[in-house]
């Protein structure tokens, strides 16, 4: 064993022992920790800049993209929201030790169904800093120790701020280990994580789909993904078009960059011709690039690229949309169990029992009737935060917020019953 | 790709398919094809023993042990059994279509929480053919697809009492693919389920520690695991000690092959010496063979091995206790969490505060009281039927009943709102 995979067994090991004593804090520790965090971080705010400064320095020197230098790039009002988002997981609700059920039994047991922090959740992230503390203090107000790693573009950023989060942690009595950074950009560092079963419960990948795969084929714990979004919605042969017009645009072009926004739009051969004329027309002028088969082309000749098989399972995220015609419901909800990847699918249509029959048939994370898809979101679901949107249907589906950090245990007591 | 994985992914697909036309059965149609299933399996009753005749033939050649032929073998009985439990899961209530939860949002959207089924599951076991039916019930009950793939030693009995399953399920409407078994007792197959994600959205390993492993290092998509029970008790300084005296007694060798069985005794050591001649005495006479430390054996002298630290980890399954004097709670507790499984652990004490530390800080599925840990059970619960005992803390920790066996999806409507 080498003395890095030795470093992150040990990072293990302590993360497990603070698990045990962050599982039993009260509220108000938690809350007062958080509070001493956020604090630490407007504190350090000089030397979270000076380190973000020696990361941009290097993605200069290295050619990163502009994108890519914007997500590394904090300031003062970025690190302000960073302390913010801490103060706002304090006044969340403690999911810990509600009781989900409590019952009797014939034989003279009670049972109860606690509500348990799950223990220890591994986070790989990319470039955004601010995955450091916004993913820790999430899986700490649930009661769990985390060991994070971060992409190496921002391993000074991420040093200063898990810095300021343990400074201000240990002020209020936070456990040692309770939150870790892994501080050696070493690819073979995701794989010593995977593989440490025996102290790691969980791990969350957050990045895009290069790294999650690796993760899955490393990984000897759970995995929770957050795949790509290829959301779908469908334009059904009763919807009113006007809010179908609506609907398609806003989940298209509102924020076009992120994982619930429109990727796919299905449109009833009944209506096609009058959707793709008014509704194709409001898309164009929206600055949206259109894939699409001959009757969209026709519709609009000149300004529709054809669209091809790949087309129904790309992740856009800009403001392009590939367009078919179906001949039924039947075949929309086909297409998107086909090519979608269960996470937000939306029917426009006036007739309740068909909106019915789309959302029992569609295996989505979150299906929508009327609506847009952008509602595909731990804060308008009213989560108040979240680690991200799990395309999994194991442990948790769909924005992940502060219970779908927990597990549960049973405690049962008697007056000596035995079997 | 060689034509045994091909196989396999045509299973997959088959599988997917049928598990979206079952997460949409009325729990009358379900219900129907169950009871079809436990007809055909009395029906077939001449064919699975002639099966199993087979396996039995094939087991003494082998030279199997006696434990594991027994196993193997089915009577009229069992036969009769396996109907019985197939009618007992038709009587439970179907967790599909549970909401969850229904709330308002302010502007204007309708989410509501509602169980749906995982989809599609596969089931690795060992010896006992009976698994095939039992595990298949349980997963179609809850609106999943299976994939079983049993033992080779079994092979003859599982395809009778799968094909009693299918000609049954087939009569009452059951939808082609809903339950599939791998006929082929070729070690790839393991694999080739173990990494078809595409198809596969959870597989349970049901058998020794060496299956689960093989399953936990290949799988890409969830396990959910049922490892050991290394069971402790710990018999605190303030616990009435002629309930410790049963409540050990009963834990330990009530039914000692199976995984809620208590293999660890904690003793504080202030009550150790009354304990250990009395409760000691009470154990030897049951036919317990004791391994402990100075102070046990000088309580019965040339009656008890000398434990050693592999003790701690050894789930013994048979009568064999090993027994450790600790100086507080806090030691009792530490031990459980270094050297346990998570499964099931228990306090006696007179004293609630004590017991309610324990029962927190224990970081078991199931933790107990003044109770055996013998009723770690779904039968025991109120379940009414069980897949196994989770030791895992994602989606399903401790027993495992039909509502473990579903996921939830996210409903959201409105007449129109856009973001």
């Amino acid at each position: 064993m080498d003395a890095l995979e030795q470093e992150i067994l040990e990072m293990g090991k302590r993360a497990r022992k603070a698990a045990l004593t962050l599982a039993n804090l009260t509220t108000a520790q938690k809350n007062a920790i958080l509070e001493s965090m956020a604090d630490a971080l407007i504190t350090a705010e000089a030397s979270i800049l000076e380190a973000n400064a020696k990361d941009l320095a290097a993605a200069e020197a290295n050619g990163l993209s502009s994108a890519m230098t914007d997500r590394l790039l904090l300031d003062s009002a970025r690190v302000a929201a960073m302390a913010d988002g801490v103060r706002q997981v304090a006044a969340l609700p403690d999911p810990v030790g509600e009781v989900l059920a409590e019952w009797d039994r014939p034989k003279g047991i009670h049972i109860t169904k606690k509500r348990v922090p799950i223990g220890t959740i591994g986070i790989i992230y990319e470039s955004r800093p601010n995955v450091t503390s916004d993913a820790a203090v999430l899986c700490f107000k649930s009661g769990n120790a985390t060991i994070l790693r971060g992409g190496k573009e921002a391993i000074y950023s991420n040093g200063a701020i898990a810095d300021a989060l343990a400074f201000g942690g240990r002020e209020a009595g936070m456990p040692e280990g309770a939150i870790q950074l892994i501080r050696t950009p070493d690819r073979a560092t995701v794989q010593y994580l995977a593989q440490m079963d025996q102290y790691l419960d969980l791990i969350i990948p957050r990045g895009g789909k290069g790294l999650i795969e690796t993760v899955v084929s490393l990984a000897r714990m759970p995995v929770i993904k957050h795949y790509d979004g290829i959301c779908h919605l469908y334009v059904d042969k009763d919807a009113d078009l006007e809010m179908a017009k609506a609907l398609v645009v806003n989940s298209k072009t509102q924020k076009p960059s992120v994982c619930n926004a429109l990727e796919t739009l299905l449109v009833h051969r009944d209506v096609a011709p009058a959707f793709y004329a008014d509704g194709g027309q409001a898309l164009l002028d929206a600055g949206v690039a259109l894939r699409g088969e001959a009757d969209l082309q026709a519709a609009h000749p000149g300004k529709v690229e054809q669209v091809t098989d790949d087309d129904w399972t790309t992740e856009y995220l800009e403001l392009i949309l590939a367009v078919k015609t179906v001949d039924s419901l039947e075949d929309a909800v086909d297409h998107i169990n086909e090519y979608g990847s269960r996470h937000s699918d939306g029917i426009v249509t006036k007739d309740a029992q068909r909106a019915e029959r789309f959302m029992n048939m569609v295996d989505s994370a979150a299906v929508f009737w009327n609506t847009s898809t952008r509602f595909s979101d731990g804060e308008e679901f009213g989560f108040g935060a979240e680690i991200g949107i799990s395309t999994d249907k194991l442990h948790a589906r769909g924005p992940m917020a502060l219970p779908e950090l927990t597990s549960y245990k049973y405690l049962i007591t008697s007056d000596g019953v035995v079997k």
